[in-house]
This record gives C-alpha cells, structure tokens and sequence, in this order.
C-alpha cells in the first residue's frame, strides 16, 4: 500500500487549498496538460473521452428534438463582427485577430470565432425565405477563442470547445418556448447524466448575453461554494434580425423578421463534474460520461486462474459497460489509488477465496463501501450499482446546494454569513435597479448570479435600497 | 412531373461542364454554401450529416486498433512551428497568422494550425519517458487552415475537417507497420464504407509532405479522369524526435529518439465521393455515409390510407435503417427529383394499388431499377439493396479507373493517350531522377501522383531519359 499513499499525498487536500486541489486533480488524473501555447489546454485521452461521452449523450437529445448539426467557418469578416452593436461591443475586446495570410497582410482583419451568430445570422438570412422553412434549428460543435487573461483548464481557457445552438423562427412565442427548452434540456442532462443539480433561472440585464434580449441560465454550486455556469440560453427578439435583413413571407404573405435563439454549453462541464463530485482522493466521475465505468483488479494473480478470471469476467461486461483490466505488475495497492484518482465509479476486485466461491468483490468510489457480488447475474449487479452510484452522488451534491444555500433579508446578513460560512448562494430580494445590484457587490462582494424561475419570498423590500423588491436574486461568487 | 424536370435542367451535364456540374450539385443537394468568409464554406446540415457518418465509422476503425482521441492547440507559436526545417518551410507560405488578442498586439505570432505535428511532438517529449509509454495512439479530429489562393467546397478550402492521426513509437519498425497500417485502414474504408477503390502507394521525393521521410498516400480517379488524394499517412523516422528532443529510457536504460507517424484524411472525401458516383441527376450517395438511406414517398396520398401505410412503413424500416418519409404536399415527381438530387440510395413508392397487394416498390438511384417488394420481409429487401448498390457503385467506380488507366512506355504516347482519350491514370516507368520526373511533367502536363506498391513492368527504361528504370510511377492530374 506504499504506493497507493504516496500518489494520494500528492494531491493537495481540498481543504486546505481548493484551487490547488483543483489543479492537481486535472493534471494527475491525466485529463489536460499545458503546452507552449499560452492560456490554452491539451485535452488529453481521458480527459477528452469525458468530452466525447457528454457530446454524444446531448447530441442524442438535441436530434431527438429536430436539431441539425452543421459546421460554420471559423473566422468572422471584421465587418460582420460589427453589424450588431451590442455584439460587437461584448466580444470586441476579446478577440483574436488574423491579419495575414502566409506573408500577405489580409484586405479586411479576421476575428476567431468568439461565438457564431453573426456567421448563422448571414446565412439564415440567405437560405431562409419562406415561413415554410421555418424553424432551422441548427447547432454546431467546434471550438471558439476568448482572449482571456487569467486563464485554468477547463474553467476558463483562450480556447474552448463547445456546442453552440442557433435558431430562427416564425414567431416571438416559438423561439421563448426553444429558449425555454433548451435551458432544461441543459438542466436535464446535468441532473440525469452528469448527476449535478442546478438552479435554472433568468441573468439580470447588466449580465445578458452581448445582444440578447433574455439570457437564462443553469448554475451548479461546487464544493467551495461558488457558483459555476454550466450553460446559457439566449432569447435575441428581432434584433440580430433587424441587423442583418433576416426576413421571410409569412402566410399571408407578408414580409416579417425572424426570432431568434442561442444556446450553449462547453468544456467547463468538465470542470463542473470535478467540483461538485471530486474527493481528495482524485476524481468521481458520474457513471454515464466515466470513461472507464468498471475497473477489473486481479488480487494476487501470480495464483494459477486469476488473470484468467479477470480476463473472462472483463470479456462479460465489455458487452454492456465500459471496462478496463488491469493485467499490468504493478501492486494492487498501487492500481487501487490509480483508479480512484481516475474518478473510476467501480473497481472489481477478484482473487482466488472470490472464485472459489463464485464471487467477486465490488467496491464504490464514491463512499468506497463493498459489497460481495456472485458471478452469476453480475451485470445486473453492477448495472444497478452503477445506476446508485449515480442517484448518491446526485443527493450528495444536492445536499452540498441545500446546506451552501443561505435566506439574507438585511445587506448584514449576507455580510455575516458569507464571514461565518464562506462562499454559497445567497438568495435575496431586490428592486430591479442596477443600482442596487452593483452596491450589493461592492457592498458583500458577490455578484447576482440569476433570478431563479422558482421564486421565493424572503421579504417586501430590496435587501439594498428597501424600496419595493421585484425579484429574488440568486448571489454569490462564481467561476 | 414539370417540376421534376426543371429541377433536373437546373444542374449543368457533366460532359458539358464538370466544374459546374460539380459546383452545381454541391449547392442544390445542399451540402454547403457560401459566405462572406472568402475561401471557407458553410457545411449545411445535408452535408454535415455525411461527414458524421464518416467521422463515425472511421473513429471506430481507428479505436479498434487502439487509437485514442485527443484535442491540441488550436494555435501554434511561430518559434515551435520554426523547430523542424523542413516543415516550417513548406507550411509557413500558407499559414494564417494571429498577431493580436484583443486591442494588445501579441509578443509572439501565433499560426492557426495547418497541421499539429509541433504541438503533438512537445507534449510526447513532455509526456513519454519510458519504453512502458510506448506507443502513443493519438488522434484528432478538428478543423485546419491553410491559405489556398484558389478554392473550392470540399476540395480546397482556406478551413477544412479532418482527422490527424500522431502516433510515436519505439522502433522505426513499428512505425512504419504503423504507417502502413494506416494506409490500408483508409484504403478499407473507401472500398466498404465509400464504395470507392484507390490506388495504394508511395510518393515521389519530391512530393513528399514537409518533414517525412516517406509518404504514403490512396489515389482515387474522379468521372472525369482527374485523381483525387483521398488520404495520406507519413513515416517521419526520428527527425521531429531529435528537433524536438523526444527521447524515451529503452529496456537497457539507454536514451533513444521515438519513432514517429502522422496520417490524415479530410472532409475532400465528401468531395470524392460526389465526383466519384455522381450523375446528372445529382448525388449517388454510397448507403453507409447516405444520411438517408430510404425515401418513402406515397402515391395518390390523398386516397385513404395511403398516407397511414407510409408512415407505418417508415416507423418499421427506421429501426434498423436511416429513413425519411416525404408528406408534404409536393408533387410525386417533384419529391423523386429532389431525393434523387440528394443522392439517397432507395425510394420506397407506395400507393393504393400496392397496399391492396402487399407490396411496395423499391427503386435504386445508382440505375433507376425498379423492383417489387412484399411487405412482409421488406427489412430483409432494403437491407440486401443497399449492399446491393454499394457493391453496383464500387463496380463502376473500379470499371471507370480500369478503362482510364493507360500503360505507356514513351514520352508520346503519353501524349497522344492525354490528347486521344482525356485525363486518367498513366503509368510509365522513371529512373528515379527528380529532372525526369520535371521533364515529364513539362512535355506532358500530368505530375507524378504516387509510386503504386503494386509494381507492373511495363520496360525496362525511364520514360522520359531513357536510362534503367526503377519503378513504375502512376502520373495524371489531380484535384
């Protein structure tokens, strides 16, 4: 077991460093590694595996729904940038800019894409001329450039890969309802397949996408307190349709603007699973996007049928699960903290007492509790276990939410409970003005996060100005 | 069937322009468009949904062999991509080059990747010690840049979709079974999966990609007798391994340089595939990349139940294959223009007279054939047509590159076969001599394309000089 204590000492403790527990976990775990280029990651084969189990899950769904998936150049023509005001304004100062080709300076700057409305406005405005082709609801997966100046993987890098959803409708109504949607297909997927709760609320207006007229958003809580967006969805109105002549005849054959949606989630949600689930053991990854969800461990497999067991149960639950044996001469101490570090939902331990009696031990990562399985029916086994591992580390995280959400009705209050308790959410009222939103931060130092759809009511007052309060806010700190 | 027809005229015959004929089916099947981005193209949804399909059945081919997925650095300090000579040299003419972030003019230009030898050379140096780590299976799957002055979809664009595979290994043995591995992975797939034979071999010296020591490439031969590298897959030897310092600890405890591959093919395979099967009728999609493999389209759908027996057709078939059932009210003729346009492989026509006879009938889009199939076993049908017509178009295809490929032993007889019978694939002996290999090019028009690891003895001299010939070179235009 010397091997096993010394990889897990080499995680700082969470308690006592949590950024630095943070980044430990995402090097030893193998998921990123720096590079040369500044302020961007190397995903690497864990790491991205991660990546492709969440692509795959939320493509499934946003198909299901009759979205198209489409690819868009990555550059945007300075002046397409700057045909909506607000848009340009947002993204303007955090963009990368080409300016040569080869040795040729370029007649017109390109910018990297930031983000690809303008591009899906142009083309909408192009192909769409009918009410008849409406809706179009397209999305793309890529990677997009933020000129960011303090940068950490997964959380926030100079580039980012993500999906970006983009739709046109006929009316006002229907792109609400694709708005609306879309933010709790993101919900969803967070709750059943990333097993992370999230509040699902609207962003005030000083903190609204660059040109849009609503931005909703799911915010997850970490174990440090603070709030994480894990996705956006975005209502533009007609504005970016106004901008870019986006119109099409409507029945009575009328010329009308389209209304217009967007809607993303990116890398980050692979900060988020890290944490809201990570222990100071290293990674605990939701069994539906682990790319290992069983880790099969022969004990003392020098003994004659033990590799070979654990070679023909692997074989069995290759079929239904993602497994991996692990047949190498390192100790079993060793491959136990290696797996754990990796996040690994289950690890299979099968020695020689085990096949004598037809069994086999299974062992949880996330409260590390065993349980003896027969050989027999043990894909139901851990298909149920599986499917536990996921429910606890739903109810775990949801608690960390319920214990980390705190009801202020006085500017003090949210003064002593973020002294006493540390960083949460901290949900109080207020009257709508930008005002009082700025002086709330300036006064307590956390910022509104959303006004979540599920409104309570804490008091008659803003918990700044005390005049007549509009809106629970949502506050707190975020990544 | 008036807007069948007009739908018809509106593609140019490709023996009277294919250029435009190609230009034209790329638009009206929709597989991409235009924007102001000059140089790159939209992939729309049409188009998209091929390159899913390939993307799918590639990555699994290349997960099988072990590969795993990665994502690198969109950007490339110019100092790393400046480390290995030769490849600085021939990608540095066509790079796009960043040189601010924001308002802040960079310390140091950053190249949007042409290609990602340099970034994956500094994270193995980084990340491989010893012989244990060895190989590395790295691949992927992003998009690169490369400032072509002459474009087109799919075939040259300024951005285009690939796949990069980047793998290192401990002997040059391994590398270069890797190498040819590789090769043959890609010959595969366009044989079974794209319906499409190629040619495999080595290329000239002087062709080689920027770096290699040698490389590999699979030569398909377009309708109009032009060639079209589908793929390419290169041995590097250890030259980025000492540029880059990637040493590893051997058995013995000695440092050595890894061995090291890349290889990639891209989104030109859709192009391929266009001017491969395609007719004047539009597309012929190859039934494993067909994003529709079925139209299901009713006859006198205003009789009843007409309309509940297609749908219930579609609701059966689409369990096991990709199916679209078109109601619009659209004309019958139209809808069989449109879906032969977007190259689906069957359409399923049923109506009144064929639902009193419990049968459908089937037509295949590669020849029109028409056939009748019973109700009751219709999965067993479809599914044995559509291997059927990936088989058809694999024939033809291999019958078009027969009849254009032409054995000669003298300078004007390659010649006179250009001026007789048009473009194709030549094959002539070469002494090995890079000024014959000029010479041929000069006199005759058509540039070495690859050395064929199938050899034929067509004399025993260099084409062009006369002197003892080493290989036989297969020459031609190509796209």
């Amino acid at each position: 077991m010397a091997d096993s204590k010394k990889m897990v000492e080499q995680i700082t403790s969470m308690e006592v460093d949590f950024a630095k527990w943070y980044t430990d976990v995402v090097l030893k775990a193998e998921l990123v590694d720096y590079s040369s280029v500044k302020g961007c990651m190397i995903i690497r084969p864990y790491g991205y595996a991660i990546w492709e189990l969440i692509q795959k899950q939320m493509d499934d769904m946003f198909k299901a729904l009759g979205h198209e998936n489409v690819y868009m150049p990555l550059f945007i023509p300075e002046s397409l940038l700057q045909k909506e005001k607000d848009h340009v304004e947002g993204f303007a100062p955090e963009v990368a800019w080409v300016t040569h080709g080869g040795s040729e300076p370029l007649p017109e700057r390109l910018c990297v894409r930031p983000t690809s409305e303008t591009l899906f406005c142009e083309h909408y405005a192009n192909t769409v001329h009918s009410y008849r082709d409406l809706p179009k609801l397209y999305n793309q997966w890529c990677s997009v450039v933020r000129w960011e100046k303090t940068t950490r993987p997964f959380l926030r890098t100079r580039e980012f890969l993500w999906q970006e959803g983009h739709t046109v409708h006929a009316t006002a109504e229907e792109a609400i309802e694709e708005t609306e949607r879309m933010l709790n297909v993101y919900a969803d997927f967070c709750k059943n397949v990333l097993n992370m709760p999230v509040v699902k609320g609207r962003k005030t207006e000083s903190d609204k996408f660059a040109g849009a007229v609503a931005t909703y958003a799911i915010e997850a809580l970490m174990h440090d307190g603070k709030a994480l967006q894990a996705g956006t969805s975005h209502y533009f109105g007609d504005g970016f349709a106004r901008a870019f002549d986006m119109t099409f005849t409507d029945k009575d054959n009328k010329l009308q603007y389209m209304h217009q949606t967007s809607w993303g989630t990116t890398t980050r949600l692979i900060g988020a699973i890290i944490m809201s689930h990570g222990d100071n053991n290293g990674l605990v990854l939701p069994p539906k996007v682990a790319p290992i969800q069983v880790a099969v461990i022969p004990i003392a497999s020098h003994k004659p049928g033990v590799t070979e067991k654990a070679a023909e149960i692997t074989e069995r639950l290759q079929k239904r699960f993602r497994v991996k044996c692990d047949l190498s001469d390192n100790s079993a101490g060793w491959k136990f903290a290696e797996y754990e570090m990796k996040g690994v939902p289950l690890r299979l331990e099968i020695g020689p007492k085990d096949i004598e009696n037809n069994q086999c031990v299974l062992v949880r990562r996330d409260n590390r509790e065993k349980v003896f399985a027969s050989l027999d029916n043990l894909e139901e086994d851990v298909e149920a276990l599986l499917e536990t591992v996921g429910l606890a580390l739903y109810s775990k995280a949801a608690r960390n939410m319920e214990e980390k959400t705190y009801r202020c009705t006085t500017m003090e209050e949210i003064k002593s409970v973020l002294a006493d308790k540390g960083d949460g959410f901290v949900e109080a009222m207020w009257c709508g003005e930008e005002s009082c939103e700025d002086e709330v931060k300036a006064q307590t130092g956390v910022g509104s996060r959303c006004i979540p759809f599920v409104q309570e009511h804490l008091s008659d007052v803003c918990v700044c100005c005390g005049k007549p309060a509009k809106h629970m806010v949502m506050w707190g700190n975020a990544y």
